[in-house]
């Protein structure tokens, strides 16, 4: 299942254009700069929207890389807009997206370490399971609460994003 | 892996009795009922911690429950206090510990109906990545997210728990 997982954590972080739009429709009936919203946190010692949403590019893109065997782009932190922004997000996606199933194939037994855990590593499936859902939706979900908190108009679904029905 | 992917959403709701100890530390210290905490929220249109806190409980028991074949036990949204919400998490904690990976073998047959889409349902594997997995982070975040909001002192690695290395 680590394509189908990985594959999930890419359709969620998808949805995030659509956060940014509204932000922007906000901001502007607000008549504010939208990068106010990049920059807002929750707590002085947590991080910004715009960190929230690098972070989880950066996850589904590590998850995605490290997992098939392919070492992922490094992406510089260096947007500032919210176009900068996006731009993130598309080649994030462009890269998640283009392995393939096949390329999933070894990823139980490969051992793969994290930036912020020097001399550790984890097994694919704990990587997977452990490091990288979680932190994904950590941070999708931060940035959808730094945008809820300051009045965006966003609702569940459009954290969930479209749903496969199997019927009817 | 069914098994291993609702293990680890368990896994993830037990960090929340440390996240509620740490609660109760600050309101104690700052002197204010920690029952205020439970009914904070980041958005007067959104739920607070309590019922975040609960949520990510029902989606933990439906995930285990359904994807294994058995109903999962009716948890009434009654909790008034903080040690009723750690009874809760235990509740829902050792039913879904107590299912057996055996338990999941025909998980990806079955169709799977969730409560706030009546008349649709979801094939076992959508229902576990695209409906458990992306909910129970979801309010496992934003009770994280309310109680640093409020000035707990929590940090990532509350977050994740404990890590399973490889290495070394």
């Amino acid at each position: 299942m680590y394509f189908e997982i990985v594959s999930q954590c890419i359709a969620s972080l998808r949805n995030v254009e659509l956060w940014l739009d509204k932000a922007e429709q906000h901001a502007s009936a607000k008549r504010f700069d939208v990068g106010v919203l990049l920059t807002s946190r929750l707590a002085p010692d947590m991080h910004g929207l715009l960190y929230q949403v690098q972070s989880a590019c950066d996850y589904v893109k590590a998850g995605a890389g490290w997992l098939s065997g392919e070492a992922p782009p490094k992406h510089a932190d260096n947007e500032q807009g919210i176009d900068e922004l996006r731009s993130r997000l598309r080649k994030t996606i462009a890269f998640a997206e283009a392995i393939t199933e096949e390329q999933f194939a070894g990823a139980s037994a490969r051992k793969i370490a994290l930036p912020w855990a020097p001399g550790k590593a984890l097994a694919g499936e704990d990587y997977l399971l452990q490091a990288i859902v979680p932190n994904v939706y950590f941070h999708l979900t931060m940035a959808y609460a730094i945008l809820r908190h300051n009045g965006v108009d966003l609702g569940k679904m459009d954290f969930l994003g479209s749903i496969r029905w199997a019927m009817p």
